[in-house]
């Protein structure tokens, strides 16, 4: 691995964060096609905190602090900071004076694959984490890693710049380049999904309302009237 | 596996569930002569959730939630849905969807060996959910599975009809045949642990309590003074 | 293993006690040296407690209660107790009957490697607890362990009498003997921290404010202005 | 739960056992319509074992093997013992010594759902095991559990007498009502795949064989000449 | 997800795949700076296999192993096969039949992120596969994924194209733009490690050979006598 | 932590070693009352490979081998060595080099809490590995720890010149003072196993050799003849 720090990235447009913000996790995820979700053990550290901004990214040893400490440098107000660890970690590598350096420089939540700790200050700082655990466990600073470079997190592929979602459902990551194509797409689906829900909601089941008893009939589900009758 | 769904199903008896779902499930577990329970992975979505009802159960393809569509129209009102995959799967079977629907029929609340999504949505409908993970990630609706029968969920074999009853404690299951002398055992124990507690709390022992002290010395408990004694 | 209850065991003095409890597990960590954190598997079972005080230490058979029953007579006002297991169970053994019992001798919080239940009921009381798992499974009360030997809690090394720390952050261990320096040392820190907190809230980087330039550029960092510039 | 010992259970027929057997894990999965597979944590603990037989059937508390010394009583020669614990444990419930009871009575492997021991022996007797772990923890005797009574095994469920298939590929239970048909299914399958093996080892691709151009097309699937025509 | 099979990829050239191969999965993860590694749970079904080849990649559904059959067309003699899923999931997505295929193909090996069966024929046949669990479970052909696209697998970045090399102690990815380097590098390595290791089995101490005394040293260590001198 | 290493520690005396050793692990674990035994993820990395000897401890950061290098030195012929960390880890700290470095010095074997590499070079040179992952992951060498201090490793707690006793069914550890009474107390189990096994395998019940028919009936269990007698 080359130790660099790339200074100038390209950064997704701000108007189509804002729309996948508002969008929510599960709603992108869809809009997507179902891909960029990291894996389910990726937790908010405290519940109800949300995030959307593009990504500064962070390459990191796993005990090792030190790159964090480089790129708060680089990150601008709106940001999300998203370190990866070259293999996996429970340690914590981050807690209460970093979220200050953090929220001093604008930089709207962290993404972890690591320990967090500090969990109580963070909340109070309302500073939204997601990370892999929780663990008040310190770590060093003497080995280099890298800055604003591709990583993998959490099982999904960040380039810097693309769109972090993050709210209680997980994380999800769009690509810079399909920041508003997604936006679009999501925004469609919500509206569709408003109509459904009302349609629910008033009692309409899911087999009529997506026309589902034919296929299911093709597909050979069979309808008996009492276990006996299997 | 036969691809059936059982329309009609024999519930256990409401009165039973009433008293079921007032003891809560540690009771209610110790009351089975400490039988029935899922395993402890299963944590609800939102805490302070509590649900009791008999069961509807499903048993789906991991990724694939085209049988909780189908399992809807055949929920009554008071009923929980139980939902097992064929395979273990995080991914988001359900979500806020599925719970207006669930929500609209008069079903108490979800437990779902898989992963579940939208938890903010939920927590605001209060709309309770047991589950393995939370994940917003999508499944499909290709492959057939079955409804309203016995399935193995969480490590719990569950027929439909039978009482589930589910809080922060986790989940068991009550058949039911058993169902009201089990709320007849579970109703006991809690009158006698209420005594217990006061008695407790007024600074008994439980060695006295219980009696422990003659069975202890039996066993070839010994007490020493200090470390160096041992 | 001898089946043994040491009556009589030195405790760490109460000052040091209140000065690491106030400190939070992050704090005495880093002034340990990093050393005593309990795996980060230990979680609260309702978020927000603390607790500190000097361990009453229990070597538990899974799946069985039984020296618990015993470890209450020995806890004194201001203990915390600390039950291990001889091997991996998330069993529940322990709820709120014996939470009652050690309210009422005045200890302050248990930390379990094993499962809790009556989580509900032990958030009402503010009883804190921190363990591996929630679960309602029942144990039995059959076989001796001891009680007030040094025991391996998750991962971490605990004899009688030193005091443990336990918040959101996790559990920390800090031997008797050394409790006054590590408070001594913790202290100091804290007083540093608030400082460092403040200049990184006023935007000091912490690149600059803990002279890392020299040497991360010794270590070999480059900066790099796009990334076709790696 | 009831602590009994049920004498004279039905054990399916010994020629579907014997078909069965010979057909393996995989195919009888296959043709149970892909169910009755025990969980993929259930290991050999030494490679190249089969055993297929019918299941006497141990419900026992973690860390006590109390049970499976009533349980050898109840095995004939052929059978294949089934141990299931209440909660999840891997403590080492079997050894040589009951290996060697096993063997004077003819069974002829055993799964469990536990921890196993003598690692070295059992492979040199040549007794397979399936578990869930290796390990030399010792275990108690000091609760009842149950005998020949329905269990859920890593997952499974298993009835007395049903049939237990196992190899390198893990373990499948075979309900005893089923398992002529299941024989005969599979051993259709087999025989059928024996043709697909020829076929594909002649160079003919599964696409081709198993006509599956025509849906993948219909399903939507593009072929393109570079990656950037995508 | 765009269901795409993209038809012409690059492969790394084949003398650098015959180095790298030659070097061993340690040796070349080393020469790459410590990067491209899958993660630890990704183990061979049978002990000893070897593999090296540019690989062909898949994107698959959790349960689902229609995309392998549609890839199997795409592989030319020497490649290696790598199959990611959208999630995780250890259902056995692979067995003798797909083997033979790839045989057929000239295919060397496998690398797939979910389950394997058939291992007892696989290693009859020398076919090697890595991957993370071992099970029976059958999967579906019902829903599209793609081939020759980039994936994450076990949390490394595959190429189309990339040397992929596994043996024993996993697998690693080399993006074919570096193989050539690489291979440089890792055969440097090697001849270097062949002189050390002669070294260290006469004797020299790695704290001399590598003149590690100063910098331990410098960094604080210190030497006692007795553990009463600490 | 202090950065320290003890240089002359006290040996489990070779007598004791010997007898321990030819007992195997389990043997001595029942000896030791069921105590000292690590966790069951410490696993051999090649099957077959026993070890017998007193322990030179290692506390490591996790991530870093420096410490290894060091205690090499520190180690003589029939020692085995023990690696600790200070956290979870499952990076590859091990492999041939430095077993070429260990062999040189006589050491019989490695207990190691994290990742082992080069496994089939250590096959072939018979040198045993115990560990928690077979890993490639290469490790940096910046960060001190400590040799011969106590340790935590997988659980069980580590004394300088305690005895380990590795085989096939994992690793146990026995205080250096009490090695020749467990030896001691090893060998009668022994012969008194042996003569067990007799029985046993001449088809003597184990419930009528250890008499247990009259404990079982008091504590309740029940003889039916069939399912419906229940």
């Amino acid at each position: 691995m080359k130790p660099i720090v790339v200074r100038n990235i390209e950064r997704a447009d701000a108007d189509s964060v804002g729309v996948l913000g508002g969008l929510g996790v599960s709603t992108v995820h869809e809009a997507m096609g179902r891909l960029g979700l990291m894996k389910p053990y990726m937790r908010p550290v405290w519940p109800g905190g949300e995030a959307a901004g593009p990504a500064i990214t962070v390459l990191a040893q796993p005990g090792d602090n030190w790159m964090i400490h480089v790129a708060v440098e680089q990150c601008r107000r709106g940001d999300v900071l998203v370190v990866a660890c070259s293999s996996d970690s429970t340690d914590g590598m981050f807690g209460e004076l970093l979220a200050t350096s953090l929220r001093a420089r604008g930089v709207l939540g962290l993404v972890l694959d690591a320990g967090c700790r500090d969990v109580k200050a963070l909340k109070e700082m309302a500073f939204p984490v997601w990370s892999r655990a929780i663990s008040a466990k310190g770590t060093v600073k003497s080995t280099l890693g890298a800055v604003n470079v591709p990583v993998v997190c959490a099982g999904a592929l960040v380039n810097p710049g693309d769109v972090i979602i993050a709210d209680d459902d997980g994380v999800v990551v769009v690509p810079a380049k399909n920041a508003a194509d997604v936006a679009d797409q999501g925004f469609k689906r919500k509206t569709d999904e408003d109509g459904k829900r009302q349609k629910l909601a008033a009692g309409t089941l899911g087999l009529d309302m997506y026309n589902m008893r034919e296929p299911l009939a093709k597909a050979g589900l069979v309808y008996v009237d009492k276990p006996q009758d299997v």
